[in-house]
């Protein structure tokens, strides 16, 4: 069963009380579809570049078996380019320039075997496009979206219309409080599944992650860290993670919607411990398994 | 086995968005040992007051069989007062008065059965004070502290030694950092528990505590709550909570710790739903066990 994953494809250019790294690989779908791919073989992959992204990173997204029949190259166009630093509090990214250059008129256009997708991720970009990508999709089992706040300010009729049109919606704390106008999450979830979403995850980054919906409450800490080096991702490595374990199921029940968040956490836990992908460039299996039981022991109790 | 808990009783007025509340019972000894009171019998309470403290107040305590030879009553002075306000960050407390009144020469001595008592909770005072009640204790099974930033700021080797003298120390996220110098919250527990204390409760508010021990981690997010009236005194009943069933249990083992946080915290998220005590005055037993089974659906997985 395909996962198709919509969204930017990136430079960044971040600094981090840690360290500096420049036009090293970012982007939302860089980060969630390469994660998808430690829990799933078959991952689609949206987006645009200009004829400056390099083979190298073409490369590594082959390494992991991702499929690029969706990434448009533009030659003679030049890839998004986004800088950030952040403070001690590695919570707060804060944005020193943003170069849309081709993403500025990306327009998503699925190939066949991608609109047949049972899994689709609609990572952060302009609302008008993820509604656009949702109409070319064919019958999917289960959609999912993100945003941010800068189309929650510009747009937030149709980033309502798009939680109203997916399974589930990932946000995080301060744009689910911005959204839905009160400060407290359960009742911003509330809001949300009212709409006619089935799930809400809300993503409290350090503090971990928050599930609703009609039925049940989840709650998982973050997994605690001696040290964070760059945050940038995080989110989108979660995202990718609780995707790609969904597709490997073929199914959302509960539980598995459940196990999905724990290997999102420890996805985007392991991410934030190197700048850029460098982490998941090194990352093995078994990893993943030994935090997923970590995660366990740090919160079951009897 | 005897449960001693030594802090402030105090008044307070405490506004926030959902209301304004004036010369209310307050006071980290008030919440830690009315808390305490629902999960053990012999809770020990050492304080002082003024001759203005009324007696419905003193009732209370007595109504929830809390011992009051500790607590003293100087009659021609005036009980510590303390002015608070909140925003919608119900995190961030801003002082707006503190009148130290009697609480400025508070000395507390201890009657002889509370020096003999197998468990200690030094809530939040002057750590010269703290220092001073464990100077009074014979021979306690487990002794726990808390701090603030104020003491953290003027007699912070005074603290260390407090940290280093005691088997367990409950902090909050903010001041850990400034204790410790570090944004990690793992390396400031690991720095405290360097010093040879046994267990360190980082309290993170709606995000709930982690617990570090050389041994292991547990984490516990926030109980997901649609409102909170009054934040005063979360960390306070936390506390109580956490000391009150373990004075019950007898003993600290892991699992009794891990389980005792759960309390602690199913304790602190009934408080905050109303202003000062009145959610304790009208909590029943049988709330706090579902709350602790509600807490084990909202955290477990598989």
């Amino acid at each position: 069963m395909g996962l198709t994953i919509v969204g930017s494809v990136a430079f960044d250019d971040v600094k981090t009380p840690f360290g500096l790294r420049e036009k090293v690989l970012g982007g939302a779908a860089s980060y969630a579809s390469i994660s998808a791919s430690f829990f799933h073989k078959d991952v689609y992959l949206v987006g645009v570049v200009g004829g400056d992204f390099p083979q190298e990173h073409i490369d590594f997204f082959k390494s992991r078996h991702i499929d690029l029949k969706g990434l448009e190259i533009i030659e003679d166009g030049k890839t998004f380019y986004w800088k950030g630093t952040y403070e001690y509090n590695l919570n707060q990214a804060h944005t020193l320039d943003t170069q849309l250059n081709v993403f500025q008129n990306f327009q998503p256009k699925l190939p066949d075997s991608y609109a047949e997708a049972e899994f689709v991720f609609l990572a952060n970009i302009d609302p008008d496009l993820q509604l656009d990508v949702l109409r070319q999709v064919k019958n999917p089992l289960f959609t999912a979206c993100d945003t941010m706040n800068l189309w929650i300010n510009h747009k937030k009729d149709k980033v309502l219309e798009v939680i109203k049109r997916t399974d589930m919606v990932l946000i995080n704390d301060a744009e689910a409080r911005q959204l839905c106008e009160t400060y407290s999450l359960t009742l911003a979830a509330k809001q949300l599944l009212d709409l006619g979403t089935l799930a809400v995850i809300i993503k409290k980054g350090e503090h971990g992650a928050l599930l609703c919906t009609k039925e049940m409450t989840f709650s998982l800490p973050g997994f605690p860290l001696d040290e964070v080096k760059d945050p940038t991702g995080a989110g989108d490595t979660f995202a990718g993670g609780l995707m790609g374990y969904i597709a490997s199921k073929g199914k959302v029940t509960p539980g598995i919607l459940k196990n999905a968040i724990v290997y999102a956490s420890v996805m985007a836990s392991f991410n934030v411990e190197d700048f850029s992908l460098d982490r998941m460039k090194r990352l093995k299996p078994v990893e993943i398994e030994w935090r997923y039981e970590a995660f366990k022991n740090l919160t079951h109790f009897d």
